[in-house]
């Protein structure tokens, strides 16, 4: 509850002790409370507290996080200890908003999305399912963190309805590719990170500058056509088969939030070339979660991805290649080693072939109407929990509004 | 010349019988005079013409192009017009720049980049390297334009210097990738097409609609580091072989420009899906040069394009995803049937197996130091011809900023 405090026109935030949005959380976000303006606010338990008015600082004022994360790592650290600060006592009931009567959007501008493919038993099944008679794993796998640019226009916050995708797909015995719905349509269970300075054009970012780009974390749900894809994607990589929709989460989560979640790194073998080696290898321990139509099919463990965060980075800049804040690289599907931890419909019903019971109803990929969920907590300190919100999406049927063909 | 006119404080623009920048041509760019903030420009003869002045629009004092792009196709003959209007008589003085006088920017901030890769020529001539046993076009390659996503923060204007990358590479006999400069940089001479007004999430544009969207096209240099590609490609496509640089012309020719050079489409077998055709298929006669450290190695001619860019349009936003204002969509590497019409420098010393002479030196890649500048011209109207300028980049070495490795 909110309740009133001794000096007028003030609130004192209490939150409940099993919150996920304890002060040990406070992710960011880019509400609108009522039919006001997107600003930027700060998530605590069940309240968004509006940025602007708590800490009379105008960089919130902004429809998206951009300006705030250019500020640097520094000012991160400082604001966060102001809205400890702030929230310790009384704040200004006119910065205090329900949490369930907000609009959310997305809250940061994207620059640059690359999508990383950076789970080792993800690309063991996809190997498994698409090259049977091959080796699992790629040559090039086990040395660097394989990844492509995504369409940073097409991402878009938690709620927006997915359309579900047309396009050109041949199933391997047709003679001739036809046009129409995707009818594999997929999730991808992801977590993004999200850059908040940029960098110097033909200088690359050692691992060991993560802390000083990387803003925070968020949910990504990469919506996948795998129809589309399959065809198109020799030899350039995936374009149409994921282009039309990338779901994130609303909240971005501060790294420094993170810090109870760091785990040791996964062994790698054969050990990286230097520019990605780590003094002391890390991962994150967040646990995943996806709801297909409200019942839990998959529990992704992101501890067990084999490429950590900061190499992910840092082969992103090896070859000079800048940051700019808004720039959003996500980790690829989350997938662990057991069935009920893929991150992907694809590898949950083996291709299709082993369908899924989703509350009655028998599901191998997505139909219309149907809705996904995932949601995700990690460990924070003293033993509490925070969570990263949801990125939420209902695939719509697709658009009557296409061209007559 | 411009000669001062009868009027106080204005001048007269003449632009020589020959220039390539007549009346018909009249690209936009973004230049800075002298110190001055960078600002809409248009270019005539050996004249740059400041259009805030010029026009009295403010849109122009923009430091991109994207704000007057976005007021559509409409807008973007009316603004023609009103410069064609003006040129015609004495403008002011203040308004006219000697064209080597001023510094050109970026002209328009990226959204998306998307590169295709519709030379049929150049495929096959790319299958023909790498897969020398097999057929040279993958099956998909005649139904669709095969096409990635590009790193839009690195595309850079005309001019800047482009650090050698380094990374991670195998030679095919290695047993293990190694890290360093690389050593195989190379160029792709291309056409990229601008978006000047975005579109809907989940409704495809129809490449009927192709120049309410389209502002205008500009010359591509998509630097690619082959032997960083070749390891990194499989399964998801080209990465950091691509992502350190890809320079474009600072001068903007406008679509209305380019009405006498459309040509008809070349013949496509199979006949591709509806969504794909056109009733008029139609390609650009642009006359592509790439000049190595001063001398001419190859004459690219655009009109041998398979895809249109009308089509690249259509299936780009085909699954519904959307336009943006400043989008930059490219062509792929334009190559010829002959020898000497191929863009890429794989393709013109066959994987450097046929080095070529340049200047007296012997090249099969690009060395330290080493300039290429890709010029282009296309018909105009009444005969006239058009320049697209160029783009022209100089190879520096590779970074000492890069970590301790």
């Amino acid at each position: 509850m909110a309740r009133s405090a001794s000096l007028p026109n003030t609130v004192v935030i209490d939150v409940p002790e099993q919150s996920l949005y304890g002060t040990g959380n406070l992710p960011y976000g880019v509400f609108s409370p009522g039919d006001g303006a997107p600003r930027g606010g700060v998530r605590i338990g069940d309240w968004v507290l509006d940025l602007a008015v708590l800490l009379n600082d105008d960089v919130f004022t902004e429809p998206t996080l951009n300006a705030f994360m250019a500020q640097g790592y520094q000012r991160w650290a400082e604001v966060r200890a102001l809205i400890e600060e702030a929230v310790a006592g009384p704040v200004p009931q006119k910065a205090v908003y329900a949490h369930d009567a907000v609009r959310m959007h997305l809250p940061f501008a994207v620059a640059d999305y690359v999508d990383f493919y950076a789970s080792e038993h993800h690309a063991m099944n996809v190997g498994r399912l698409f090259r049977p008679t091959a080796e699992s794993l790629l040559p090039n796998w086990r040395h660097l963190p394989v990844g492509y640019h995504g369409r940073a226009g097409t991402v878009v916050v938690s709620g927006t309805e997915i359309v579900r995708p047309r396009g050109q797909r041949k199933a391997p015995a047709a003679d001739q590719p036809t046009y129409g719905d995707s009818h594999r349509l997929d999730i991808e269970a992801e977590i993004g990170f999200v850059v908040g300075t940029g960098s110097s054009l033909g200088v690359p970012v050692p691992s060991t500058d993560f802390s000083r780009h990387v803003f925070g974390a968020v949910l990504v749900n990469d919506w996948s056509a795998r129809d589309i894809q399959a065809w198109e994607y020799v030899p350039l990589g995936p374009l149409l088969g994921k282009s039309f929709a990338t779901s994130v989460s609303p909240w971005v989560v501060p790294l420094q939030a993170l810090q109870a979640a760091r785990v040791p790194g996964v062994v790698q073998d054969p050990l990286p070339l230097p520019y990605l080696r780590e003094d002391q290898p890390w991962g994150l321990d967040i646990q995943m979660s996806v709801a297909w139509n409200g019942h839990e099919v998959s529990r992704p463990p992101y501890r067990t991805m084999y490429w950590s965060p900061a190499q992910m980075l840092a082969h992103m800049t090896v070859n000079g290649a800048n940051l700019r804040t808004g720039d959003l690289y996500a980790s690829g599907t989350v997938s662990g080693p057991e069935i009920p931890e893929r991150g992907s419909f694809l590898e949950l019903t083996w291709n299709g072939t082993e369908p899924v019971q989703v509350g009655g109803q028998t599901r191998r990929f997505l139909e219309d109407g149907d809705e996904v969920v995932i949601t995700a907590t990690a460990p924070g300190c003293d033993g509490s929990r925070l969570g990263f919100g949801e990125v939420r999406g209902r695939i719509g049927p697709s658009t009557t509004a296409s061209p007559s063909l």
